[in-house]
């Protein structure tokens, strides 16, 4: 027996964006269509205005593990030179609650989940000729997301927009060397947004950035910033101006989404692991706009880790304590 | 930085039934009290009827850490010789959220601050002179309550009853090996609540085991064994013919401890905290009926954590991943 304790240097070595681990992000949402998921709400343990502890997990039905992951959100570490945020993952043995292994990946697990659900949004409503990729944002999940789309788009440029010129500049880089594509910013985000086939938003804003007027046709927007009540990036008339609107949870998304500014009708609305399992019919109008909103589950926790240990385990690696 | 990872064994080389732990638990109680514990609901992941994933946690105002506890409790797993529950604790920097340390502690830390929690109550409930102590089951609590209870009253003998006669013939012999006293099985239940100065009640009955005639003046009950609804230990009228009835969370007695069979109007019912810490002064008739429901807090989990990470440091234990 015993547990098996894995560092995120470790991890790395075993796991990044790649197909297999697009593939299993992808089985998450198939998951949730066919009701497979347990998924309490999240335990928020409130720190102070700045600093919280959020736990989330699944059990999924016909799973070898549940995954419970604990992260840790402490928004004035910058100032010390710590990064916001930092998680364990626990593995569990759905048979017997044995305790079969511990990540200690401080968020890397979180981030390669959270960026491949992106991709597979990309995947199945982005346009299929993308020229030019939009990202919002010069922060992690704006190199998550735009490196996870890669592996479903070849688009040939990637414009980006942020407010600080150091950040934007570090971002472009970054990516043009990871990427191998052209990497510009924009003077503003009206330019981007009005440039390019596929936009990921991926800000913490609390106030719409992109207004509806910006929009036009054959247009995809990935909005992953927007996870919270209080939190938004989209103004509410771009959901009016989408043709279709797909969630990752329904639910989930009408309380800490772009959905929570907005009323639509259930019947615009959709969800991804339907999509994704063809229970609803989904061929994309060239000059449809699409918006996907994504807030994050509990089941793409599960499904990463699970990918995880089984790498793991095939490179020998992480201590057995 | 990194983590420091320590194992059962290694907990158990520097951490036990102790008056620094007891104490460490009791400030828990002195937290709740003061109205520094920040404590969300548990979140329950269900497996299946016997088996669940369930993650307590609580921040406290002033302490250097916060600690969230994974817990799994698997019934079926005795039949594979497998232990029913098991459990993993991480301690987070209340200042940072970088977790310091991760128990690998198969329960042991729960089952140690859940026997000291009744150690508390039996501290400040039961009548100073307890000449023979009842226990009301055989299994893990049976021995962890009775033997924290020694470090606060000098009982002389130690009567059990248990339905398994094998189980109480075990427990007989290690307890009387453990604590240097008579330790004797009782042919009823009945014989044993009126022979006794204090009971503790540890079984996961779902139906009243003691009911109200039994109950004698002078006699103190510490019930931990309902901490979930459903779960009853406690004919309702032995609550009605207490005199003094203490919880270690009022609200949460009410859902799943014995409280939440009985109608009990709020002036008589008291929060050990407010005992513990004087704000309801109490001395004890030395003839009064006095009861303690216990239910379990993360508060607790939280001491008992911030306890053992003390030790480990101390002692130089664990490995830094």
């Amino acid at each position: 027996m015993g547990t098996l304790v894995v560092t995120e240097s470790e991890l790395r070595t075993c796991l990044s964006i790649d197909k297999s681990a697009l593939a299993a992000v992808e089985r998450a949402f198939r998951w949730i269509a066919e009701g497979r998921v347990s998924m309490p709400p999240v335990m928020h343990i409130t720190v102070d205005a700045e600093s919280a502890v959020d736990t989330k997990g699944a059990f999924v039905d016909g799973i070898d593990h549940i995954a419970v992951k604990i992260a840790t959100g402490f928004f004035r570490n910058p100032t010390i030179g710590l990064p916001s945020c930092s998680s364990i993952v626990a593995l569990m043995n759905a048979k017997t609650g044995v305790f079969d292994c511990v990540f200690l990946d401080n968020g890397f697990l979180m981030d390669l989940r959270t960026g491949l659900a992106g991709a597979v949004a990309g995947k199945y409503l982005a346009p299929q000729n993308v020229h030019t990729v939009g990202v919002l944002g010069t922060g992690v999940q704006a190199r998550y997301q735009i490196e996870s789309l890669s592996l479903v788009r070849s688009f040939e440029r990637l414009l980006v927009f942020g407010r600080n010129s150091t950040s934007v500049s570090k971002y472009c880089d970054e990516m043009a060397e990871r990427l191998g594509i052209p990497v510009e910013p924009c003077a503003t985000a009206e330019e981007m947004v009005r440039t390019v086939q596929t936009i990921v938003t991926t800000t913490p804003a609390t106030k719409a950035v992109i207004p509806a007027d910006w929009i036009h046709s054959g247009l995809h927007i990935t909005a992953m910033g927007s996870d919270l009540p209080g939190k938004q990036e989209l103004e509410a008339g771009v959901l009016d101006r989408a043709d279709f609107i797909v969630c990752d949870v329904i639910d989930q998304c009408r309380i800490g989404g772009e959905l929570q500014h907005v009323t639509v009708e259930h019947k615009r609305l959709h969800d991804l692991g339907s999509i994704i399992a063809g229970a609803q019919r989904f061929v994309r109008d060239p000059d449809a706009v699409t918006i996907c909103d994504l807030t994050g589950t509990g089941a793409q926790d599960t499904a990463i880790a699970v990918e995880a240990y089984a790498r793991v385990k095939a490179a020998g690696l992480g201590a057995m304590l």
